[in-house]
């Protein structure tokens, strides 16, 4: 039986790999830098290193063996070793401070603006991200993302997929879980949030991790509704 | 000597009195609302005891008497003793959570979005409320206005003028403090502002309180910049 979605207010979205393309963002603006700069480097491995170094970090963080940093912190923490590994050398400063930032820069996938302005009609749309706020709110006017509000793990001093990411979510928007509805490209995610209540939208994005192979994903999870875009979420409720 | 200003990168504005007309608002509101129920009562006297009762509420929460709770809340206890004084009697739970969310329906003054809009291209813009996220939230999307992200005493517990409010919202935005700017209508906002190094833009709001007398304003608080409406600012800010 299909679940009732009719209780639905807001939309909260993953970011990361569900509404930008991060990968393909940030190998052409890390290969324009390093063309500006004359440095030559593998921009693509630094990129798949530096992604693949955010779930164990957020874990390292959840388990308290770090402190609650922001995300751009964790970022600067893990690409500054990623620059020595990658023979990048002489970077002034600024420089390191604006590569890092290049996460402040992830340009959406081609149905992301047209869909959530879309959506936006008829619920209210906020990001649920592990970015924290400045970076989601820079991505928001570099990319055009017409959101409502930002909500990010920030606010919670929690990073996804601790339960109080989803809980203080719904609590700042005022709604109770059944009207809140977490719209993902990764199952892990949306199981998290569908064990704290939460209504689930899965948007397959397979381009995500380039040739590289996606992480595993939780056997048996079924979302309250799938689509292949946000277009066409927005039309399957009839938004 | 006049301040530089090229250094600022965003405004944060207050929002009940200087983006929104709170009290024509809510007189327009609740008298709707009392013809469609059938009941006659001074609309006019609860709007203005309501709001008259906001700045001793605050205070007793940044006094400690009180402890934390979001505006929407505080409106609703001050409410209660309202509706009573003014002989409303009779309305069910539901319909007292419908007058009390009017502050979530307020409406622009005539300048608001238009200027908001091209200050925008210029500015990353955001609310530095004392109202809570879904308030400001479902205030956006009643009244358009175009907001970067919302930012709330919510976020940092606290409430202006609070030293807390204003270093909370640079350092949620990763900007410095002559980096953001407030923008207000209340000249003890400002300069509680000012005090913790943040720019301050003065646009005076001389119908907010109707025919009542306006508070107190703080002698000799001189801005950074005024200008009579957010249109004006854009142009003398060249946004």
């Amino acid at each position: 039986m299909k679940t009732d979605l009719s209780s639905v207010k807001a939309l909260v979205f993953d970011v990361f790999g569900t509404v930008v393309d991060w990968r393909s963002s940030i190998i052409a603006d890390l290969e324009a830098f390093g063309r500006k700069k004359g440095i030559s480097a593998d921009w693509t491995g630094l990129t798949d290193d530096w992604r693949g170094a955010y779930r164990p970090t957020l874990n390292r963080v959840i388990k308290g063996e770090l402190p609650f940093a922001r995300l751009d912190d964790l970022h600067r923490g893990t690409l500054d070793g990623l620059l020595e590994k990658y023979g990048v050398k002489g970077l002034s400063e600024a420089e390191k401070d604006h590569v890092n930032k290049v996460w402040h820069r992830l340009n959406p996938w081609p149905d992301s603006v047209a869909g959530l302005t879309r959506l936006k009609r008829k619920y209210l749309i906020s990001t649920l991200s592990n970015g924290n706020v400045a970076l989601l709110t820079n991505m928001a006017r570099h990319a055009g993302l017409p959101w409502d509000c930002i909500l990010s793990a920030e606010l919670f001093r929690a990073y996804k997929k601790e339960p109080a990411v989803y809980i203080g979510a719904c609590d700042m928007l005022c709604l109770k879980r059944d009207e809140v509805m977490l719209v993902a490209a990764h199952k892990d995610d949306l199981l998290a949030a569908q064990q704290q209540g939460l209504r689930t939208a899965f948007i397959p994005r397979p381009g995500e991790y380039g040739p590289r192979k996606p992480p595993a994903e939780p056997p048996g999870f079924v979302p309250d509704i799938e689509a292949p875009s946000f277009v066409a979420l927005a039309e399957k409720l009839g938004a």
